[in-house]
């Protein structure tokens, strides 16, 4: 009935309560069906998600063996399956690029500051781990459904569609302060793999960045680097 | 010969060749014995380690079932076996407080960003996380190390040994935005708990902050919203 969830199928799972609400609330031409445990409490929560798979005649379905295949936390009682999709960037907007992120609970962490600092088109330069792993949609606390994306197999393919935009290269290497930045739209901030960071070759593109910081230690966990990047490029727009 | 780690312990555990070279570097004076698996490559790490051990008397322990006991990352073939110990505040410098943390991925992360921004003094309310749990310790990649700390059994009890202090609580209900805060030192930037940020009592402490995102997230990641805190707080000092 359902399969264990591998990046090969074409449908992927929202596990939790507030997850299916919010695929249900952006996406909800996407769900196929939506499992309920019998143990799930008719609450508020469990009205809406019922209200809303009535509305747009999508089976609600009483099963208790799915979540076993399908979740590993115990408190998770309510599964929505939908179908992957495509969601193309809005090449004129600002954009993150994140060079073969490795980690899903990052990449649905990094998704979650983005949406709440409304930069919401996301370049993934493959390989890289799989967007609609359900630990990565998770993470993200639902915020992958307000997120558009396109994945490049490298990162030329990206710059050569447009090279007027501007380009930051957020790396160790740079000698240019995040905080004493000149901010110039449309942006692409750039970000390297949480191992390895970007290599040398990145210093050619654009103006790269440097977040400073102690000698203490090697380098600020990705989300981490990432949503500061984000916060003080898009702060004057949350005044 | 090991005992799978509690919070009752007065031991913890580094797992993994990185955090055990940091705590041999930080805290040899804390090791009590090393644990090498039979599948350690003998490389420079490991010579270091070997050294470090030497120089300071702590026994090298070649021994594959504790790494069954004590860990389930199959790369982790070195772990140090360390003593808990009590690293104070200093009263006199900048801290962060955290309420009630309850994710030991999320405090590691923290002090790894804490001590990036070389603000080493974190104050815990009660109940929190256990600081020592090696989960906590890999998140901090080794920072845990550089990092006094002082737990509280509630804010008051902190807030009542020095209310000269300028204290700046995090929360969604306060209207002044951290891009524009006046900062005043030593201060305290306080974060609530990561199911529930701050409640209202907490606007009658100092000045409240808001660090302004979009309506389309409830809330930043813990990590990511205290990092963003640090990172303004501090970023003058690394010009």
């Amino acid at each position: 009935m359902v399969k264990k969830y591998k990046k090969e199928l074409d449908v992927s799972y929202t596990l939790g309560i507030t997850l299916t609400i919010e695929v249900l609330k952006q996406r909800n031409d996407l769900v196929n069906r939506v499992f309920i445990h019998s143990k799930t409490i008719k609450n508020e929560s469990f009205n809406l998600i019922e209200e809303l798979c009535n509305r747009n005649n999508i089976p609600l379905i009483y099963n208790d063996k799915v979540f076993n295949i399908l979740s590993n936390k115990e408190n998770c009682f309510v599964i929505a399956e939908f179908r992957k999709y495509n969601n193309n960037i809005n090449e004129l907007d600002n954009h993150v690029v994140l060079v073969n992120p490795s980690n899903a609970g990052n990449l649905g962490t990094i998704m979650r500051s983005m949406v709440g600092f409304n930069l919401n088109d996301l370049v993934i330069i493959t390989p890289a781990v799989d967007i609609f792993d359900p630990k990565c949609i998770r993470a993200s606390m639902g915020a992958i459904f307000h997120i558009n994306f396109t994945h490049y197999n490298n990162f030329l393919e990206y710059y050569n569609i447009n090279r007027a935009r501007h380009y930051y290269p957020f790396m160790l290497q740079s000698s240019c302060n995040l905080s004493s930045i000149d901010i110039k739209s449309p942006y692409s901030l750039i970000f390297g793999n949480e191992a390895t960071g970007l290599d040398d070759s990145f210093l050619r593109y654009g103006n790269s960045v440097i977040i400073k910081h102690s000698n203490y230690i090697d380098s600020l966990n990705l989300p981490i680097a990432v949503s500061i990047g984000i916060y003080e490029f898009t702060k004057n727009k949350f005044k």
